[in-house]
């Protein structure tokens, strides 16, 4: 159980690091501002106050924004918890729709209301107020720590890979934590450990070496368009199952288990269809739950089209090519080049006579399945539930959380995603905002966390 | 048979003519520059040309560039020609392709270089070169004249209707001319008497209120991209026929001897293909030449795909609508109406749950097949023979000639394309160039033709 001079601690200071937390959430670091330096004030901010905590910390430069690395090594003998957050942040506009200034928090209601309070600058500030309520409520850490901050998470982490193979010996640690994420729902705190992975692919056809007038040449020349319709069209068959040969070939089928587990969520399907404005879930293979389709089985979306005219009115050409964006969301143990080399397939397959095809490939990422019975799940377990008042659920995820998978990959360590943001928390749109008290009872979780890892 | 002193007139004022139409290709009568003053600098030049030629000539205003209408009355008794010809030209752009200025014309090994010096402005001159050599070299036209000259041709005749209709009294005639095409191939004067019609359509398929995110919510909802990829794959059946039900209920069939005619023609399938820049010539349905798919089918292509993200790399997302634009070729005696009826109904029917859907009619025209047994037609075979030492081929064009359906619809009377172009004359394109010799015999055929009509 935790120490209740911790939880004394964060009860008494929490204007304190409402206050606190407000000073960092005033950088618009948002990663793709090339011309702003508010990323690099952002990160130095971070270095200063990780060191007033005691930590040693570094801002460490990429080719675009720089990361924040901090340690502090309390005793060798206890394990040593690596903690990832993102100070970067999402655009804010469209600015017009913002009730307050996103760069000027304000607390109303309940909520304290800026880009980035949830996403990600207010979740993983719930560490930095538990590092801090050991430090000084109660003696001392429990765990040795690592903390990495990134700074371009929003941008798709252009610089993580190597940067993780460069700093692995540096980040080594027994346990790593991600917070951000979120609650299931409010309520339902939640651990998830099944992340969908991606092959993103753009395939291109072309036809004549022009755009021709499809009234003259209409009926002699196969039209790219055209082609790229049925192809796209031919990857599904009627009940939604994916046409491409062997996509299914590696997929693990759900176990009874989980299904139950899933079934039990406490998940509307109405107000989800009605949260997203459509009228019907007819997405996805027939058959299975609407949580099934999206966190346990693979899908096949065309994210985007261009072929031919799309501006106003009408223009009567046959275009000289046309492509289709297609995102496939994997699960365990899909791997993404063997589904790309089937996608190539199906395309050389399914390309018509007096057409080229061309096959991009844009993003790839393994399907990941975190451990669900390691030391670090049952640290965080019992950390929501001192926190919460309850045990979290086990969830599943339709994206993919990079982080995750490279933590895994490259660093060897199933992460825990113990996060505290709630559905509507509005994040990447106007009006982001974060609950108080998800705030402070998130850096009681972060802190019975420490706690549960290092044996307390 | 045409009098000498007519052709001789021609034949002595070659170089003179050449030097007026070079005046006339120096206008950048670009119709859709509105900024611009050089149509009706064209026009005005083009009724002071014309009343020195003897006629009454005027410019008519209309909502964009205006249009010259001009008439000569020589003999109530005799027959009454109108002939239609525009003088707005195609922008000129890619400007860097062009071996010399679009609008400084250039005589090279033959060819006359310049924007419209084939569409359509050397090809409308030939019949000022036929009036001015009966006026000066004969002593008086052979019949009757009324002259429309457009200046909104290339960007869709948006007044023309209404103009026609307004001055239906104004243009009435007993026969009319359009010399705005071509050969079929060089060495082959050719009569155009079967053009397609257009059903010009768009759909649009809404799904979720917003673009969504694809790994989150894939698998949940219908996507509007994958939805119109499979409604546009769903109109053509494997053999490439258009499955939308009722679209061939009123196709007239081709006959044996027009399939013979069509088939005698000088067609290169090969050399087709390879002027596309296409390995096979796979559109349209099979069993077919590929002239009987191009004018004598109706084809189905669609000329544009709008949905989702566009732009480089991945984006992945569901995106919240997606949308197809399609072009329906028609041939006698199919109907826009009716077309656009059953397509609607097909769209309705393969709009999957889950989805909205929307059909937009962007434009209608009507087939024409035009009497290829009028004296007006009999008139031009012979012009033909005696201007270039053949009879013409009859041949279709898959595309639609708006004027032609409008004549026939509006005016009621059935027009004779008698047009000088060539298939290499680069219209629409840079380089664009009319070939002298067909300049002169243009001339010599426009100056038969009237003389045929006329009796003579």
């Amino acid at each position: 159980m935790l120490p209740d001079s911790v939880s004394e601690y964060l009860r008494a200071h929490q204007s304190a690091h409402l206050a606190k937390l407000i000073e960092l959430l005033r950088f618009p670091s948002v990663a793709n501002d090339k011309e702003s330096d508010a990323c690099e004030q952002a990160a130095e901010w971070l270095r200063v106050h990780l060191t007033e905590l005691g930590l040693e910390a570094r801002v460490v430069p990429t080719s675009n924004k720089p990361n924040v690395i901090a340690s502090t090594q309390v005793d060798e003998d206890l394990p040593t918890l690596r903690i990832y957050g993102h100070y970067d942040v999402q655009p804010a506009d469209p600015l017009e729709l913002w009730q307050s200034e996103p760069f000027e928090p304000e607390v109303r209601d309940g909520y304290l209301y800026a880009r980035a309070a949830s996403d990600d600058k207010g979740q993983f500030f719930t560490h930095l107020m538990a590092i801090e309520a050991f430090k000084h409520g109660a003696g001392g850490l429990p765990i040795n720590l690592k903390l990495f901050i990134e700074g371009e998470e929003e941008i798709g982490s252009p610089d993580l890979e190597p940067f993780l193979a460069d700093h692995a010996r540096e980040l080594k640690a027994d346990a790593v934590v991600i917070s951000d994420g979120g609650f299931f729902a409010d309520g339902s705190p939640s651990l998830m450990y099944s992340l969908r992975g991606l092959a993103y692919v753009e395939v291109t056809f072309h036809g004549p070496d022009r755009d021709l007038h499809s009234g003259q040449h209409g009926g002699a020349v196969a039209n790219p368009v055209n082609a790229v319709a049925k192809l796209v069209a031919a990857m599904h068959d009627s009940s939604g199952r994916v046409t491409i040969p062997g996509f299914y070939d590696d997929v693990v089928e759900l176990t009874d288990a989980e299904r139950a587990e899933w079934a039990a969520l406490p998940f509307d399907e109405q107000a989800y269809a009605e949260s997203l404005g459509v009228e019907a879930l007819s997405g996805g293979e027939q058959g299975l739950t609407v949580l099934e389709r999206r966190w346990g089985r693979p899908t096949l979306d065309c994210n985007g089209v261009v072929g031919g005219y799309g501006g106003p009115g009408a223009k009567t050409i046959i275009p000289a090519s046309a492509s289709a964006k297609i995102s496939m969301r994997l699960v365990p143990n899909q791997v993404p080049e063997k589904i790309v080399a089937a996608f190539k397939r199906f395309v050389a397959e399914h390309t018509p006579p007096g057409i080229g095809a061309e096959v991009e490939v844009h993003a790839g990422a393994r399907p990941v399945r975190l451990g669900r019975d390691s030391a670090a799940m049952e640290a965080a377990r019992r950390a929501y539930r001192e926190a919460f008042g309850k045990l979290p659920v086990m969830i599943g995820c339709g994206a993919s959380v990079p982080i995750g998978e490279l933590f895994q990959r490259l660093l060897g360590l199933d992460a825990v995603l113990l996060s505290f943001g709630l559905p509507d928390d509005n994040v990447h749109s106007p009006n982001e905002r974060f609950r108080l008290d998800q705030l402070y009872r998130g850096a009681l979780a972060a802190a019975a966390f420490m706690n549960n890892l290092g044996g307390g």
